[in-house]
């Protein structure tokens, strides 16, 4: 629709496309008035705006099959949205305006829960805190857990392999899907909807579209695992002096309390002083002032006040050992809302400080110090009164290292070396053997950079997948590879 | 090798298949004596016997891509091998003596071992219980535990998404892999050696390659994930009056114990008996006779008795609640050991009692106890005196359904009525959600079953991954699909 032409174009498609996928949805399920479509073209952090002739939404996996059997026919480019909460644009349009978005909005049921085998069966728009919500109404935790869960839907986490703050414990998005229900590039409907611990009967197919950004298929439903409630949790704030004094008493909570670990959350000192400047409520609960703190939760099946003294355990074990400079343990669960606030006030308070440069970024846990030490090092060499701004998940080598400009520095000046500064914190992320991206994904954000650090034969076998489920490039084009877009003249 | 002019094939083969890989590996890389070469030929329980003109070990990675490379270029097939224990032929040559056997023996180092980012780097080639040594000499756990651990190699496991008596807790294998190395059926070499938790860069390539058998590439390498080493275990056998009380337990279990629970595994009375009948010192520990057991064990990180209080007290409150009759608590790691001969006793039990009909199935949990009702009276009906026999890990609804002849019948007449027991099985187990192979693979075994259990979406889906991943069908063809075979004369 990007033609010299474009009255025409518009005629051409509403013949093609529009029309035949209108018969297929009904009016209910068809949106192109430009303001109603805008909050499909934009993404949460307003960094990607696209442009679309239409927006479907469809009402069962059958409908929205048929949309994408018209869309293959024509080749016409399908941008598949969830909740539209990603963070790398890979839930907009391009701005050329040719890509239709079918949106799961409207695929919404929880289709079955089978408690005696801790799965519940949903449909791929059905928004993450109202399946946490189903889950603990029946006595079970689905232990997905991020800051977008009142909107993010349940496909899109799919697609993305979204982490959280429980990752450490429960595993990535990828651990918790039983089975899938997915719509493939040529419209076919693939039902492995199988609620089983265990498969080997042949290629386990629904791991190639977790993770893959709606590029390969569209997730349409899911059979998920819940795990048992935990009936105690204890939650700490801890002071230590250095990432690897982190990484040491990891490893002792880990040999005395296993699993029981939930969150391990490293927090640089500035991310504090940040946060309490611009958040309300975020306490300050230790005395003195330490460079880094940790914030660890336990959660455990025994309930009474046995996990507690576990906790107390493992930090006078840590101060003994002198991994651990001091620490509080929240008496209630007032306390314990109290101290996730320090964490759960960071993203808006960096939001507010000026430029900052976000990294989510993975190492293996042994280097997270180092990590630390050489991209401090060389961006303050580069880029001298940048400050270095890190938190994230240690227990899954996790960090968002998010570095912020010179206080009171010229904010165009500081946006501009926004290329220079990736590149510094990629180069060393992967020359310690990590990942540019730990869990949101590459969407456009970091499509260029993917070649750069992942080798030829790596990038070629992606790309052999993409062909073999979607030759034509209509799925999602142009998110996480760069292919050639599809024409369509076919 | 198979056609009328052996002789001169076999000179053709040595020019353009032996002599080149003879070069790349040397005389100690490659075997040809058929005395030799006859433990690579045949499988672990007899059924399946190959013919090969070639056995080939390569010392390193880079050999083994270099003799890939020779097969991808004459078109010549190839069949992975491990520790050769797998149970349903996939690591067998075919009877033409037309394949190639490349055999991961020598690949045996430890490569790394991180203790910070619990991961260990293994070569292919790894005995399992060497991994699981090594984990144990520095304070960790490698969970996966098997039968075979003593002869099979990681690269096997991994081939085989292979399970065990801890899956409950530790998952398969496919959770235990944090990267992978792979030479791909043209030979190049994947260095996919990540040690990340979490890693959404692109594709997640290594998952395509964990379970499918050697179809698609050769494992030459991993990194894997290691455990915490628990502090404590508690085991308890336990009589309980069916398997739809089993589950209650079960769900009790998890309630209170959560992921302490390790093993949780059905055991029929008829299978500790025919255990006790063929193998020595298998235990009869409860007084009175009961219809089902299950084999409970518990691990924890906390030292002490608290986690043998926590197993007393989820089998008083089952008892209380009916859903257990009787059960006896190990107090030493002796009566614990013990308790294990019981399961451990079964296999070999049965193998001396005469024809049995081996199914390895999992169905949802919830309708483990609906599979057995429904089957052992399908099979009664249909052969009267047929002895159902069953066994398995409940927690993960995976039975190991082995009904065994009817006692003193005729052995041949029990054998012929194999494939028609398989399909009374199997169609019922899909009926009800499951898979026709929880844990062992397909292989040349069930190769046949499959189309018939999966949709033709699914079959084509797996046919689509193996045309991108291995255009020409050279690795392990004839194995879990049946497509055209590779000529060599391209």
């Amino acid at each position: 629709l990007s033609s010299s032409n474009p009255s025409g174009d518009r005629t051409a498609f509403a013949a093609r496309v529009l029309d035949p996928i209108r018969a297929i949805v009904g009016d209910r399920g068809i949106i192109t008035d430009p303001g109603e479509m805008r909050p499909y073209m934009e993404s949460w952090r307003d960094n990607w705006v696209g442009r679309s002739p239409l927006v479907v939404q469809p009402g069962s996996t059958e409908e929205l099959a048929a949309v994408v059997r018209v869309c293959a026919e024509t080749r016409t480019p399908i941008v598949p949205q969830g909740g539209n909460t990603g963070l790398t644009g890979a839930g907009q349009p391009h701005e050329d305006g040719s890509e239709v978005v079918i949106s799961t909005s409207r695929l919404n049921r929880i289709r079955e829960i089978d408690i005696d085998n801790d799965t519940v069966t949903v449909e791929a728009g059905c928004i993450l805190a109202n399946i946490q919500n189903a889950a603990r109404d029946i006595g079970r935790l689905f232990p997905l857990s991020l800051g977008a869960e009142g909107t993010c839907q349940i496909g899109g986490n799919i697609a993305t392999n979204a982490g959280g703050v429980q990752v450490l414990r429960y595993g990535n998005m990828r651990n918790l899907v039983a089975g899938l229900e997915v719509v493939l590039a040529d419209g076919r409907i693939w039902n492995g909807l199988r609620g089983l611990r265990k498969d080997n009967a042949g290629y386990d197919m629904k791991q190639i579209f977790i993770g893959s950004e709606g590029t390969l298929g569209i997730v349409t439903a899911a059979v998920l695992k819940l795990s048992p409630l935990p009936r105690a949790t204890a939650t700490a704030l801890v002071a230590v002096s250095s990432p690897s004094d982190a990484v040491d008493l990891l490893n002792r909570a880990k040999g005395m309390a296993g699993d029981r670990i939930v969150t391990f959350e490293l927090i640089q000192r500035l991310c504090i002083d940040i946060a309490r400047k611009h958040v309300p409520d975020v306490p300050d609960p230790l005395r003195d002032l330490y460079p880094w703190y940790v914030l660890v939760e336990l959660a455990d099946q025994e309930a009474g006040g046995h996990l507690a003294e576990l906790l107390e355990g493992i930090l006078e074990a840590g101060l003994e050992a002198g991994e651990m400079l001091d620490g509080v343990v929240a008496a209630s669960k007032a306390q314990a809302d109290s101290l996730w606030r320090i964490r759960e006030g960071i993203p808006e308070g960096q939001k507010r400080e000026g430029v900052s440069y976000k990294h989510d970024v993975s190492v293996p846990i042994s280097k997270v110090a180092r990590f630390l030490d050489r991209t401090n090092a060389a961006l303050e060499r580069e880029f001298p009164g940048i400050r270095p701004f890190s938190f994230g998940h240690l227990g899954d080598g996790n960090i968002h290292y998010n570095p912020i400009q010179a206080d009171g520095g010229d904010t165009a000046q500081w946006r501009a070396r926004l290329g220079a500064v990736n590149a510094i914190v990629h180069d060393i992320v992967v020359d310690l053997g990590g990942s540019i991206s730990a869990e949101h994904g590459i969407g456009r954000l970091r499509i260029d950079e993917l070649p750069r650090y992942k080798s030829a034969v790596e990038m070629d076998m992606m790309a052999m997948l993409k062909a073999a489920f979607d030759p034509h490039n209509i799925m999602n084009p142009g998110k996480i590879l760069r292919l050639p877009r599809a024409s369509a003249g076919a």
